[in-house]
C-alpha cells in the first residue's frame, strides 16, 4: 500500500473514532437539558422512542467515509483545528439517517446496518398496527432531517459561515431526494441509458455522500468552494460513477463473505443498474442470454444467479465493467494530482489515492 | 365588527392576495434556472412532477393565517417594508405543504385542501401499485421540507438574519414532527389529561402556525424576540389551544355547509380530542351514557353520531367547551393587549382581537 494513502487510512481511523464518542455526546446533549439542549425535550413516550431510534441507526455507521471526507478536506487547506468540522460531521450524518429511514419504510426494509431498520423496530412494536408503525417511521426520519440542520445553525459558529455551511445540507438533501425520485424512475424505464444511470448516481449519492463533504470541510476551513466549484463537482461525480459501477459489480462477483450479504440482490429486485444496463446491451443479439437474463431480473429464486453470472463473463463484462469503474476512478485521480499546486500535500495524496481504493474495496 | 378588526382583515387579504403571486413566482423560478434557480433542475420526470404536486398543494392554500401573522408581527415594529417577509411566508408554508404531504401518507387520507391529497394523487398515476404512490408521496414531502429552509439561507439576507430567521422553521419542523408523534401516541391512550391534549396541540400546530410567524415576523422586521419569547409563547399557547378546542366544537356542532366536511369526522376516526376527553369526563358516572359514547367513537356510521351530540348537550358540553375555548383566548387578549406599551397600535389591535375571531370563526 502506498505510504501516503496509508497515512491517510490512519488519520482515517482517528476521525472515525473520534467521531463516534462527539456523535454519542450529541444524542446525550439532545435528550438532556441540563447539557445544552436547545431547548426542553418534548413530553410523551413516541417523541422520546423516535429520538432513541434515529440515534440507534446513527450510532450503527460503519465506515463513515463521508466524515473522513470531510476532515481531510479541511486538511486541504490547513492542519490546525477546524471549528465546525464536528458539526458539519453530525449533520451529514444526520441527513444520512435521514435518508435511510426513509429508503427503508419505501422499499420495506426488514435491515439496515446489521440490525433492523427504523421501520421495523416500530414493526416489532406494533405487530398488529403496521400503519402506525409505518407512520412513526415517516416521523423518525423527518426528525433526522431537521436536526441534521439544526446542528449547523445553533452552533458557535460564525453567521456567515453557518449560512453558508447549512446551506450544503439542505442541498444535498433536496438532491438525495431527487435521486431516490430518479432511481424509482430508473425501474419504470425498461432500458435506461448510461446518462440516465449516471444522474441517479449524481443525485442520489454523489452530492451528499462526496460533494457535501468536500464543501463542507473547505467552508468549515475557511476556504470558499465556489471557485473550485466545477472542478469538485468534477471529481465528486467522477469518484460517484466509480463507486457505484463497482457496487454494482461486487452485486454479482464480489464475494459473499467479504460483502456480508448475499450475491444479487439488486438483480432479484429488478434493479436497473449499471451492470444490468451492461447485461441488456449484450445480450441485444443474443436471444437465449437475453432469455437467461430476463428471468433472473426480479426474480427471488437465488438459483437464477449463476447462469447471470456466466453469460456476463461469456460476454466480458466482469473485465468491461471493472475497467470502465478504473477509467472513472482515473479521472478522478488525474483531478485531484493537479490540487498539489494550491491544497496540502498529506489531504492532496489521500483525495488522488481514494478513486483507486474505492473500485478495488471488498475484492 | 370592531374597527381594529375590520382595518386587520382588509390588510390580511391584501397580504394574502400578494402572497399568492409570490409564491407561483417561487415556484416558477425554482423550475427555471433562467429565472435565478439556485441550480438547474434535476433531470427525469419524476423529479419534475415531484415538484409540480408540491406546488399544486403549496398554492391551493385557503386563509394563509400564517401568512397574515408574520406581516403583522413585522407591523408590530415597522410600518416599512420589511425584507425577507415573502422568503419566510414561503418557508412556512412550504414546511406546513412538508407536514400535509406527510400526515395524508400516514392517514391515507384521499383529499386535502379541496383537492386530491399528494399521495392519492400519486395513487391515480400508478393505480396498481400503492407502494410507489406511497414512496414517491413520502419523497415529494421531504422535498418540500429541504425547500423551507433553503429559501432562508439562499436569498439576499444579511447573515446573522438568515440564521436566526432559518433556524424558526427547523425549530418549528422538529415540533410539529413531534407533535404528529404525540398525536399518534395520544389515541393510544384510552382517556388522555387535559394537560397531553394541550402539549398535543402545542407541538402539532401552535409552534409552527403561531409562535414561528411570530418570531420571523419579528426577526425580519429587525427586532429581537429572544427577550419577549415566554410571552410570545404564552400567546401562541392560549391562542393555540383556543382554535384547537373550538375546532374539536365544530366537529359536534358546526354547520357543515360553513365547515365544507361532514360533521363529526374526528369522532368517527376514534381520535381523542378535547371534545371526547369531556365526554369521557362527563359520562364517567353515566354508564348509558358512556355506552352511546363508546359505540360511536371509532364508528364509521355517521348515524351514531346524533345520540352523541344529544348526550353531549345534556351534559352542558356545547357550552362548557365553547366557555373554555372563549377563556383561553381571553387570556391571550389580555396578553396582547399589554403589547400596547412597546409596539405599534394597529398591529397590537390585530393580536388582541385574533384570539376571539378564532373561537367564534365557522360559527
Amino acid at each position: 500500500m502506498n505510504d501516503a494513502l496509508s497515512a491517510a487510512l490512519h488519520r482515517a481511523a482517528d476521525h472515525q473514532r473520534r467521531f463516534e464518542t462527539r456523535f454519542a455526546a450529541y444524542f446525550d446533549a439532545l435528550a438532556d437539558p441540563a447539557a445544552g439542549a436547545p431547548q426542553p425535550p418534548p413530553p410523551g413516550r413516541f417523541p422520546a422512542r423516535a429520538l432513541d431510534l434515529v440515534r440507534e441507526l446513527s450510532l450503527r455507521g460503519g465506515k463513515r467515509l463521508r466524515v473522513v471526507l470531510l476532515h481531510e478536506a479541511a486538511a486541504l487547506v490547513t492542519d490546525r483545528p477546524v471549528p465546525g468540522l464536528d458539526e458539519a460531521a453530525i449533520s451529514i450524518e444526520l441527513l444520512h439517517t435521514h435518508g435511510l429511514i426513509h429508503d427503508d419504510v419505501i422499499d420495506d426494509a426488514p435491515v439496515r446496518r446489521g440490525g433492523p431498520s427504523t421501520y421495523y423496530a416500530y414493526r416489532d412494536e406494533f405487530p398488529d398496527r403496521p400503519d402506525t408503525a409505518l407512520a412513526l417511521a415517516v416521523l423518525a426520519g423527518d426528525l433526522a432531517a431537521f436536526l441534521a440542520v439544526r446542528v449547523l445553525l445553533t452552533g458557535d459558529l460564525p453567521p456567515d459561515r453557518a449560512v453558508a455551511m447549512a446551506a450544503v445540507p439542505i442541498e444535498a438533501g433536496a438532491d438525495a431526494v431527487n435521486g431516490q425520485l430518479l432511481d424509482l424512475e430508473r425501474d419504470f424505464h425498461p432500458e435506461p441509458d448510461t446518462a440516465f444511470l449516471h444522474a441517479v448516481t449524481e443525485y442520489k449519492s454523489t452530492r451528499y455522500s462526496v460533494l457535501a463533504p468536500l464543501r463542507l470541510g473547505l467552508l468549515a476551513a475557511g476556504a470558499d468552494p465556489a471557485p473550485h466549484d466545477a472542478e469538485l463537482r468534477a471529481y465528486a461525480t467522477a469518484v460517484g460513477i466509480a463507486n457505484q459501477i463497482h457496487d454494482d459489480w461486487l452485486d454479482l462477483f464480489g464475494d459473499p463473505a467479504v460483502l456480508g450479504k448475499p450475491l444479487g440482490t439488486d438483480l432479484r429486485a429488478g434493479r436497473r443498474s449499471y451492470l444490468v444496463r451492461a447485461l441488456l446491451a449484450a445480450t441485444a443479439a443474443d436471444e437465449s442470454g437475453r432469455r437467461t437474463l430476463e428471468a433472473a431480473l426480479g426474480n427471488p429464486d437465488p438459483d437464477a444467479l449463476a447462469p447471470v453470472r456466466d453469460l456476463a463473463r461469456t460476454h466480458g463484462l466482469d473485465r468491461t465493467l471493472h475497467a470502465e469503474a478504473l477509467r472513472h476512478a482515473h479521472r478522478a485521480a488525474a483531478l485531484a494530482a493537479t490540487w498539489h499546486t494550491r491544497w496540502r500535500p498529506g489531504a492532496v495524496a489521500f483525495f488522488t489515492h481514494l478513486p483507486a481504493w474505492s473500485v478495488t474495496r471488498d475484492h
